[in-house]
């Protein structure tokens, strides 16, 4: 199983997002996360999507489908290698005497920060690549871990060049 | 206008996500930002979705219609002053000897991090509230954004409370 990773500039207009998760449906793609949210420019909103596929061929295709839809301005295709991706976690743990100490060494070794702090409960903040935020969870695993919420990836390609918006079309 | 945050806790099935933002696109409600990703049980995905709408009593039924849809195993509307709720930002900037020490004294402040340098443009990476991504973003309009990149908030009650899993079904 591959995973790809895009970002598809889009017009805000009701249901686009419907229609774009639309592809990936039918052709079978599986959406391992998704974040959509405004730009900088009002009347367009970033949709960026990772996905499993089994071929690059059935990729290729679903990109030709997606550049068709009258709501997309434009799409990229990111290589790792060229570009920088990372997302946001919060993650709620249980508060209790006897992990306390060991659980706040190991937060404070990755940088995440405390957000809310109760008798019971304790909920930590960090933002990084994913693989980071994965080795965070898994060593949370030693302890009580309550809720846990991640945003999904976003990507930016590295050095000057931007995805179009629609004052420069 | 109201601003409306909901988390939806799903069974990890194709179409599922399409099916749920079907829900806003036939009640019309303008879905501001969303993010989806993957939760500590594989079998679930968590879906955070921010949108508008001019009523409470279409955000009722709304809430009634997403609780009758069968992937649907839990939702919960946030309230603002019991919740935390952040998001993060990739920003891209231009680069040039005239604005960069200006640009890095303020992005210093806001305790941004560098994630991408090249001669020509600067990449930062930003956590926090939405309020406070609005006001680093509206900072770096002095000078001259490229590219901006932001995922959608992600939020979760304070205290122990936690959603249900289907561990705990």
């Amino acid at each position: 199983m591959n995973i790809y990773s895009i970002a598809i500039m889009v017009r805000n207009e009701y249901g686009v997002l419907n229609r774009v998760t639309n592809m990936f449906r039918r052709r079978q793609f599986n959406i391992t996360c998704l974040t959509v949210s405004e730009t900088e420019t009002e009347e367009l909103s970033r949709i960026t999507v990772q996905f499993e596929g089994e071929n690059d061929r059935a990729r290729e295709q679903l990109v030709a489908q997606l550049a068709k839809l009258p709501d997309v301005i434009e799409f990229r295709e990111f290589n790792p290698d060229e570009s920088i991706s990372c997302e946001l976690l919060l993650i709620k743990m249980a508060n209790n005497d006897e992990q306390r100490r060991q659980m706040l060494d190991a937060a404070d070794a990755f940088h995440a920060k405390i957000v809310d702090y109760t008798r019971d409960s304790i909920i930590f903040r960090i933002a990084g690549t994913s693989r980071r935020i994965d080795n965070f969870i898994d060593l949370m695993r030693d302890f009580e871990i309550l809720e846990v919420c991640r945003t999904g990836i976003i990507s930016l390609e590295r050095g000057p060049q931007v995805m179009r918006t629609i004052n420069t079309l």
